[in-house]
């Protein structure tokens, strides 16, 4: 484990080793007192962390050439610097639609071609991150998989970003353990992703925790991504959710879009339509411009 | 109960019993169904709700007439309008501080009479408001009373504003539902306050609800305000939480505010100096400007 | 406050300082340190605690002579030491049955003269307990009203028992805090009653949390009374549950029984029919017995 | 997937599709309008299920030779018909003891050789199931791994029985929907684990949900067990929490035993001693008998 870290960061293994021992929070790589500087995460020149702020946009799966490339050119035009899209999806009930799979991982590389958007997608298991991890460029970690203990440690011997989502239930302090399990291994291009924990109520699917955002800029260095449209479940309530992320100070945004969100294969009832996305890219903006973030 | 109703809105109890018939949420005259347009609730020509946006600061106890006072002088410089302080404490243990009281209200129209600036306090009981409720420009019934349904109605046969606080655990629709209790006897001026909600997350006190924010807004006419301050612990998260409040179209913020922080009797922790408060102030006023609301 | 102490545990002002001084809990006299001994709660010579088990059953609401009488009568006859019912109400909506207040509590008498049952009620206010304590024998204060301090105060100066039910989000500390602000004003006659706590789970009202059983007995001596009627709200799980309740160590139970819960006022899905409540008590007979209580 | 259901359960696939199409709940094959009568999983002679009652216990991690033998030789005298222990663990923090893996499983052999008693160990990934599925007799899905939908498909196309814990804030009908995963492949012996839900209580690590008892019985024909060693996390709540699961209506229980508690390499703090285990298991001999449960 050491060697990896020593690799990854031009330090000597006994540095390392005597940096971490005084370390006090369980969680050593992704501290504060490991990095002071905030971590930045770069992909074909798009950054997200350090004061870059990034919107990751698209649909919850992807279902088409046709659907997948119009919502990559309608969010690139708003202003999104990454295209999601699930080609392979985690579903509670073994019935529900799973995902194209390697076909939907061929057309979103039909979309990036198309755009130049690099490809945020799910990854659930290490067999796929090893057919696939070429053709994704931000793996995807996903909420159910967050203690996934050999997915992470898969994720970690890659050498490129991994967007890590928090555990419905998993506390702040287990969100960065898990980061840890992908550090530890010596990669360092992680990006976290807070959205929605399990709470009691009931008008929206999950509680989104915005104050996640100041809580992990405190202990850590790593960039923090929000995902409105997954904590609400909602579309009437991702724009105010948004852009409180925003003025939280999130380094980014994870935004469902769908062309058709009545048609959608799954979670249409939260996607935003292209039009709604534009209105609320030139909100981002001027809040982001506010809290000094460069889009 | 009609009747009260009746008085409170010109509208003939034939009316309001066929329009409270029709509305389908189990809370009625709080719901945007009875009531279109935002409601705004006004002290002293100081307005909360339907466009304006108002801070309500100051400390959680009331300690002393230099401490209140001069706290008091500090917020309203810095462009608070509403004073917060308690007098009547509720506290988890018997044995802990319970609040000065009368000699604390008392401290309260002092700072007052040195600002113009309208008092907002936390009534326990029936017996309280009986006595004191003419001391006090805006009644607030805190989250442990949210459902102790004499003191709500009691307060709602008064006909000045009452800040009501959700619950710890209470959902959204009990929220409303224990608005209703108010509203239904008379009393029209309610303000709602999102505090936190009991999760299992240990980073902070409790989890603030921003999502609250919309949901409210979609379901009900009530102005909607944020108590980042009791919702986090932490003095070192309130300021990106009331920013995130106000991006996501709160109403008003609630802050607390102490002249000396680490000797305040109750919650110094996540009190904010008169210096971090003015800071604050100045960023809540360039993204209320950006949401189209008037300070 | 110690003078109360005083009297009620015939220890002189400076041994219980002292001996207060020594807790390291934060609750005292509730707490192991204070008193070893399991306390016992005794009306009419029917005891709960320290050894002596007690059923208490009746229906939520208190809905008419005939039902209540009959109800009563039945109960008796399967064994239950003592009779539930509600005048007062705690409704979430304002507009739902409130009970029948004082009529209710005639109701309550006279099925006590029927019967001989003392009479378990809730109480919402302080106004209604200085009203009507005296045709009480055990006092409820419900969960919505746990941290009503006035209440608890005023509950604290009688000299009767009090049924204390947890809230719905309060921890057992908190649990064990709100008992200590009537155990501190000189009322020793405290039955703790866990009846479910809030969470995520959809199939049950709320979670029996069987668990507050020996952790409870392990820092207090009082008794613990379980409610898995409200807790499960599906009398298809009251037996379970009521079952598992005695075999972890509780003092007694308090169950629903309606004599047509298809047709009652409030809560019929959760009620036993007199029936059902019959082979239950056979069963509870059973594994008390295992357990070494008297019944 | 039908034609998997086919084999395993003598139906033709016209008759599987029409059943489950005409099933109601989300969950099919584990429902009980699937199945109407209780099912049983059989290892050895030893069953779960349908009127059997079983123990299963042992370390929380298998550590060396003598310890797991030497436990497994004192649960199985003690009536245990199952040892558990963990060689591969999964752990919040990449730097905990991660289990002897490999090894810990020839020692598992090595009890079993010793005792008789069939061994159940947690799996945590595909590749490992493919590796040692044969040296294992239950394999067990731990409670993070609940959703990893990969891992419960490679279960389902084993033929030996899977013990599946639910997740820590799973609803009772996502936990089914897992089942659902394993069963859909044709794998039937399934046992289903409460271990404990997260919620805002401290005294305990998790909230047992006894409640879940009756819940899945109502709903399906799976044998149901119950781990109060995991879900208190403190071996003082263990002997209550496990009486009242048998009260309850348990099929089995899964408790922690090590014979020297305070050096255990985890989980040591919520251990019984081989002696208090002894004791235990003839208070569960006693509920389970008057349950009506065969041991």
């Amino acid at each position: 484990m050491v060697s990896a870290i020593q690799r990854a960061t031009d330090r000597s293994e006994q540095e390392i080793i005597e940096l971490i021992s005084r370390i006090k929070e369980p969680f050593k790589m992704a501290s504060r007192a490991f990095k002071g500087v905030d971590s930045v995460v770069t992909v074909d020149g798009r950054s997200i962390g350090n004061g870059h702020f990034a919107v990751i946009a698209g649909p919850c799966s992807v279902e088409s050439h046709s659907q997948i490339v119009d919502i990559a050119k309608s969010i690139d035009v708003s202003g999104a610097k990454f295209l999601r899209g699930g080609a392979f999806k985690p579903r509670t009930s073994p019935y529900d639609f799973q995902g194209l799979k390697s076909e939907g991982l061929e057309l979103l590389r039909a979309a990036k071609k198309a755009t130049g958007l690099p490809i945020v997608t799910e990854v659930m298991s290490v067999r796929t991150l090893e057919e696939h991890a070429d053709d994704i460029d931000v793996i995807q970690i996903g909420a159910r998989n967050m203690q996934n203990f050999d997915l992470l440690k898969a994720a970690g011997q890659l050498r490129k970003p991994v967007l890590l989502k928090r555990g419905m239930s998993a506390t702040i302090e287990e969100f960065l353990m898990a980061s840890e399990y992908i550090l530890s291994e010596g990669n360092h291009q992680v990006i976290l992703c807070e959205r929605g924990i399990r709470t009691f109520e009931k008008y929206t699917r999950n509680t989104l925790d915005l104050s996640a955002i100041p809580v992990i800029k405190r202990y850590s260095h790593l960039p923090v991504v929000i995902d409105p449209s997954h904590a609400t479940g909602d579309s009437r309530y991702v724009e105010s959710m948004a852009l409180a992320a925003v003025a939280a100070g999130a380094d980014g945004l994870m935004i469902e879009v769908h062309n058709n969100p009545e048609k959608a294969l799954s979670d249409g009832k939260q996607s935003l339509t292209p039009g709604a996305f534009n209105e609320l890219m030139k909100k981002v903006e001027k809040i982001a411009e506010i809290t000094g973030k460069i889009l």
